[in-house]
C-alpha cells in the first residue's frame, strides 16, 4: 500500500538536516548502531533486532549519503530501501564481528565519528568489539551532539500521519473493550485478547501492553497480567504501545466492571481534567516542566512523569517532568499521563497522545469523556 | 497459575553457580544491564523494556543475594520478585541517571566489575553515564569472562518446560494456518491473523514474526510483510518467536498454497532431509560445527547458519557454523534450521526446536513431515 514507508525526500530531507547539524559540531560522520537510529535514516524496517546476535551499522558521512556496514542476512532488505551503498560481512562471526570492515569504512570517510551517548541511548555492539574498533580505526570517536535524538524529536506530517493512524487503531480495539473483558474473565486473557483486538484493527504487532485492575485501581503500570479474574467493583486498565508501519501509538483507558468505587470515579475525573489542562498548556513556545505544572496542579506530584515523546520509540525525547525545560515545537508529539494516587497504595492513571500544532495541539488518541462501564 | 515464574530455589542455584565462576575469574561483582541478564537472575519479567527512557541495574556480589539499583517506578514489580535490596531513584532524571547511586552500590561490594562485554551482549545504559560511572565509582571494570552467558546456554529442566510450551503453543497456531491462508489473502493479512491464532493459543505476546511467499521462495526471512495477496503456486514460509512466560519457541513452517513447483517440493524434502541429519548429529559431545557439517552436507553451505540457542532470547548462544566448536551439553536448546537455494535468488528454509538429552536430542517442536497444502 502506498501508505507503507516514505518517500525517499523524507529520508534525504533528514540526512541533509542532519549533515547541517553536524557541521556545526565539527563531526566527520555519525556511527548508528540500535534499531530507530538506523532506520530513521535509511527506512530499514524489520522486527529480526529481537535476535541479538548480529550487530547493525550505519555510517553518517559529513556529505553524501548513509552508508550501511551490515551483516550479509541484511543486503536483501536494505537493498530496498533508498541506500545503495551496502557493505556486508558473513555475521555472526564473534572473531569480527564486522569490526575491521567498520574501521575501514570510517576510516574511508574520517571523523571525528560521533556516536549517540545521551539519554535514552545505548550503543549496541558488544564492549568488547567497540574497544577493538577503537583500536583498529584511525578515527576519534565522541558524542554525537544529540543531533540525531534531536532530529527525532520533531516530527514531519508523515510521520505524524503514522503515529496518528496507530492511534485511530488502538481507538477501535479500546471501543471493543466490552467484547473482551468482564467479571469472572482473567486479566491475563484481557490481555491477550486485547492484543488480538489491536491486530485485527490494523495493528502490525504489539510490542507493548500494560496494565492491572483492582477495586481501588493499580500497584503499578509496567507489571504484566496475573491469572486472577476481574471483580464486579474493579476498574481495569489496559495502556498499549501499538505499532503500525513502524510508529507507535501509546495511551490507555480505564474501564469501571459493574459500579465503581467513589473514590475511583473521582480520581478518573480528576485524570481527565489533568489531561483536559495539559492540553490546554501545550502550546509552541511553552516548556516540558509547564505542561507538567498545568497538569500537577491537578493531579498531584508523586514524582513521576506526566508524559513524554512519542514516535518511532513508545517514549523518547522530552518528559513532562519539573526539571525538563525543553521548549515544545510544532511537530513534536507527545503523551498526557496524568495519575492519581487513590488509597491502600494503588494508582489510576490515564493517557492521551497529541501533536503540537501552531496554533494549539491537535488531539491524536480520540480523546476521553468518562470512565465507561461494563457489566 | 503455579506453572508462573520459577521456585526461588531456581535462582538460588543461578547465583550459587555464577559466583563459582566469578571467584574463578577474579571478579568481585556483575553489573548487568539488559532485560535477560536481569530477568535470568531475578525473574524480573516486564515488557516495559520497551521504552528506553530509563536504564536498570543489578549488581552480583562474589558473596550473597543479588541487588537491583533501578528506577522507583519498577520497585513494586521488583519487590514481587524473591530480589529484597532494592535501590531506586526516581528516573527520569537525565543529570544523574542512576550513575551516582549506582557507583555508591559498586563501592559497598568492591570489584574488579565484571560487564558482559561479549558476543551478543550490549551496555544498556548511555556510553556519557558509563563514561561518568567510571569516574564516580572506584573499582575497576572488565568483561564478565562470559559467565552470564555460559550460565544460560544451559537450561534447567524448569526452563526447558517453559520452551516446550512455548513450541506447543506455536504449534498449535500452526496447524490452523489453513483458516487464514489462501489464494486471494494478503501477506500482511496472514501475518496479523497468525498472531491472532498465537495469542489465542496461549502466547502471552509475539516478539517475532517473519515469512515470505512466493512461487519460488522467498528472497530472505527477516522481511515485513507486504500487502501482496498470495497466489495458487506460491511457498508460504511463517517463522515465529514466540513468547510464553518469557520464553521463546523460534521455528518455521513452509505452506504450499495449491500444487507447489517440482523445486518447491524437491527443496522441501531437503530440508526435512537436513533438518533430520542435524538431529542425529546433536548429541552430547558433538560440536556445534558438527551439526553444522550433517546439515550442510544435504543443504549445502551457503554461508549461512544452519541453527542456533534458544531460550530467553530468539537467539543466544552457539551458532551452527563450520566455525563455533562449541560443544553440546545435556539442557542446551538449539534450533535446527537448514535453507536451500530454489532459483532466481530464493530461498526455503525450515526449523525446528530440540533440546540436547544424555542420549540423543529430544524435539520440541512438532517435527515436521511433510509440506502441507492449502487450496
Amino acid at each position: 500500500m502506498s501508505e507503507r514507508g516514505f518517500a525517499r525526500a523524507e529520508y534525504q530531507a533528514r540526512v541533509t538536516r542532519a549533515q547541517a547539524m553536524m557541521a556545526q559540531a565539527g563531526l566527520g560522520a555519525l556511527l548508528l548502531t540500535t534499531e530507530p537510529e538506523i532506520r530513521y535514516f535509511t527506512g530499514f524496517l524489520t522486527r529480526f533486532w529481537e535476535s541479538p546476535s548480529r550487530p547493525w551499522f550505519l555510517i553518517l558521512p559529513a556529505d553524501g549519503d548513509p552508508v550501511a556496514v551490515i551483516p550479509a542476512i541484511g543486503a536483501a532488505l536494505m537493498g530496498k530501501t533508498w541506500v545503495t551503498d551496502i557493505r556486508t560481512w558473513p555475521a555472526p562471526q564473534p572473531e569480527d564481528e564486522g569490526v575491521s570492515l567498520l574501521a575501514d569504512v570510517l576510516d574511508e570517510f574520517g571523523g571525528p565519528v560521533g556516536i549517540p551517548s545521551g539519554p535514552e541511548t545505548h550503543l549496541r555492539m558488544a564492549q568488547a568489539d567497540f574497544a577493538r574498533l577503537q583500536g583498529a580505526s584511525a578515527q576519534v570517536f565522541r558524542d554525537d551532539a544529540g543531533i540525531t535524538a534531536r532530529l527525532r524529536a520533531v516530527k514531519s506530517e508523515a510521520e505524524i500521519a503514522k503515529i496518528a493512524h496507530a492511534c485511530r487503531i488502538a481507538g477501535r480495539a479500546f471501543a471493543r473493550v466490552p467484547e473482551i473483558a468482564g467479571p469472572g474473565v482473567a486479566l491475563s486473557r484481557v490481555f491477550r485478547d486485547f492484543q488480538r483486538l489491536l491486530l485485527e484493527d490494523g495493528a502490525d504487532w504489539v510490542p507493548y501492553l500494560a496494565g492491572g485492575a483492582g477495586p481501588l485501581g493499580y500497584a503499578d503500570v509496567i507489571s504484566p497480567a496475573d491469572d486472577r479474574a476481574l471483580c464486579a467493583g474493579d476498574v481495569l486498565m489496559l495502556d498499549t504501545g501499538a505499532v503500525r508501519d513502524g510508529y507507535f501509538c501509546d495511551y490507555d483507558r480505564n474501564f469501571a466492571i459493574g459500579a465503581p468505587d467513589a473514590r475511583v470515579v473521582g480520581a478518573h475525573a480528576r485524570l481527565l481534567e489533568a489531561a483536559q489542562a495539559g492540553l490546554a498548556a501545550a502550546r509552541p513556545g511553552a516548556r516540558a516542566c509547564d505542561v507538567w505544572a498545568a497538569m500537577a496542579a491537578i493531579c498531584g506530584d508523586d514524582g513521576g512523569r506526566l508524559g513524554h515523546g512519542l514516535g518511532m520509540q513508545l517514549t523518547e525525547g522530552l518528559s513532562l517532568l519539573p526539571g525538563d525545560r525543553t521548549v515544545l515545537e510544532p511537530g513534536m508529539v507527545i503523551t498526557l499521563e496524568p495519575g492519581v494516587a487513590t488509597a491502600d497504595g494503588n494508582i489510576l492513571v490515564h493517557e492521551e497522545n497529541i501533536v503540537i500544532r501552531p496554533g494549539g495541539p491537535q488531539i491524536l488518541s480520540p480523546w476521553a469523556s468518562d470512565l465507561p462501564r461494563i457489566d
